[in-house]
């Protein structure tokens, strides 16, 4: 657990640049509610996982001592130059949070993050222009690295088909919702568009602004895999984290009838998902009926599937780490992909 | 009128080939529901005015003879090099598309180029996705002009701004209909950026991306200008163009409450706005009851106030052409800035 704990700490250094950097990102400005509805969910905190990927990603590519200052706003580049990876990492999180602007508008969703969902402390249209505002302004983050225009433009390539994907993952999200019978193969190409790519994206950004193109589509390849495992684990810890640690209501995927890799392995094992928690609101579900019905899904053993699913993800990540030089920010990288299933919140 | 007819004829052949760009731009793909929706409106038409600006304006700098056929795929650039001027056109239409499919949401509208609306045809949520994802393949398709990189960048940053800018401008005309007093400053404010920096944009991208670094001030400008005449223009068309040639119920901003240039400035009259229309609804409101209404504003002057703004704004915009070659192209830059605010629909 040491290595977890390591982890926690340099998620955590690095976090508060982030915040800072995503402050300054979305100054407050006239209108002010809409870009204090832009600002919202920036200030509520969250984990910051991507972006904080993206540094470490860059770290490594630099064989920067993890534990040494650096200067992430005129990183190294390959060949001399250099790039602002803070605005790239800032860039990935604000691509983040418009998807999730629009993703809880559209799931009606009331809490995100501990705080009331956008379009709940303002309104519906200003929840859909904060995260258009947000969209366009990850695009300006990312135009202003400083990398050459050359990679530029590639990143920049890279974060609007990212955007698009997530975008069919989320229509693909809801209408796996709408059908009975859903394979685990369809299951995974959903999460591979709704969360593998942005990790991907946010892996592998540092590698094409900062010229190692030989480690491009490794960092690519890492961040789609360790993605998968983090939405798996996610929709785990949905079910076993106590609401108060979730910022929101536990059990809500089983609730509202979201596909995940646990219910869409019980009903393959003959568990009528559907009627567990049946007539059921996040509003009114208790934590006796959550705890029931995860003993249905744990006694069809599909909870243990789908934590060997995250695990086996885990690990085809980190195979892909060795195209990488060795070293202790690769080794960041590793323990993070680690973390990722065995965080408890 | 033989100059309007000459302007109708080139935006007509011009909208061919916008209107090919824009299918082969949103190809049918899976999920069919999520890119079927983001062509809906796209394959319902429109005068694509924001497209063809893009196009005339590329050829007022290449100094091309209007009649004859060009290679809009491969455009002179001042240095020898060649830009993709038709992708660049397809860009600023799906990023107006997408400000449509987000603001018929927002403001409830059913019926938008004589077809349902998206969230109408579809639901809220796809058209909250769709959107999204217009917004996303607009700056894919400006990175795929062929320009230098450097161009490109800029004219990338110049699009992200454009975006952000609009949704400041359409939560600014929401903030103004809670107003009773709106002076006629800030409906011009609002409207610079809810439709101007569209405009601007439009006019100029060809200058950044073909290197005519010399037009790109004075082609915004152009842009800024009549994209204000036209918007005047379009109020007004509201109030006396019938609905089955409006594609839109006639009178439904007024119905609707919003904010144009005819009611601020009747309202500075003494005019009760609120009261003229008061109780209708769009399915409820009778031609008879717009007739009259209109009498009113017609009584106050403020159509005509309205129309001597427009009529100005297209002669600031056209003393902006001074600065280019004078050409045929340019002439019909000046023609088509006479159209916007003389055309009856």
């Amino acid at each position: 657990m040491s290595e977890l704990g390591g982890v926690e700490q340099a998620l955590d250094h690095r976090r508060g640049h982030i915040n800072d950097a995503l402050l300054a990102a979305v100054p407050v400005e006239k209108p002010e509610r809409l870009h204090g509805a832009a600002r919202h969910l920036l200030k509520a905190g969250g984990k910051r996982l991507r972006p904080a990927l993206l540094l470490m990603s860059a770290e490594s590519l630099a064989a920067v001592d993890p534990d040494s200052p650096v200067d992430y706003h005129r990183f190294p580049a390959a060949d001399g130059g250099s790039a602002d990876v803070l605005a790239a990492a800032t860039s990935v999180e604000l691509v983040q949070t418009f998807t999730l602007v629009h993703d809880d508008l559209i799931d009606d969703d009331d809490v995100r993050r501990g705080v009331p969902a956008v379009h709940r402390r303002y309104d519906d249209s200003t929840a859909i222009l904060a995260g258009d505002v947000l969209h366009a302004r990850a695009f300006e983050l990312l135009l202003g690295t400083g990398a050459s225009p050359e990679r530029s433009m590639r990143a920049l390539a890279r974060l609007a088909r990212t955007c698009a994907e997530i975008c069919e993952g989320q229509t693909a999200d809801i209408r796996l919702e709408e059908r009975s019978q859903v394979t685990v193969e369809e299951y995974i190409d959903m999460i591979d568009r709704k969360t593998g790519v942005l990790f991907a994206t946010s892996a592998s950004l540092p590698a094409i602004l900062l010229g190692h193109e030989d480690a491009v589509d490794p960092l690519a390849s890492y961040g789609r895999e360790i993605g998968r495992a983090f939405q798996i684990h996610d929709d785990l810890l949905d079910l076993t984290t106590p609401t108060e640690t979730l910022g929101k209501q536990r059990g809500s995927d089983l609730v509202e009838g979201k596909r995940t890799l646990v219910n869409v392995h019980a009903r393959q094992q003959g568990v009528d998902v559907d009627e567990l928690l049946a007539e059921e609101t996040a509003a009114s579900v208790t934590d006796a009926r959550i705890d029931d019905a995860v003993a249905v899904l744990e006694e069809a053993g599909s909870l243990e599937f789908a934590r060997e699913r995250a695990r086996e993800f885990v690990e085809r990540g980190k195979d892909h780490l060795d195209a990488l030089p060795q070293n202790q920010s690769r080794r960041l990288l590793t323990d993070t992909a680690d973390y990722l299933v065995e965080r408890d919140y």
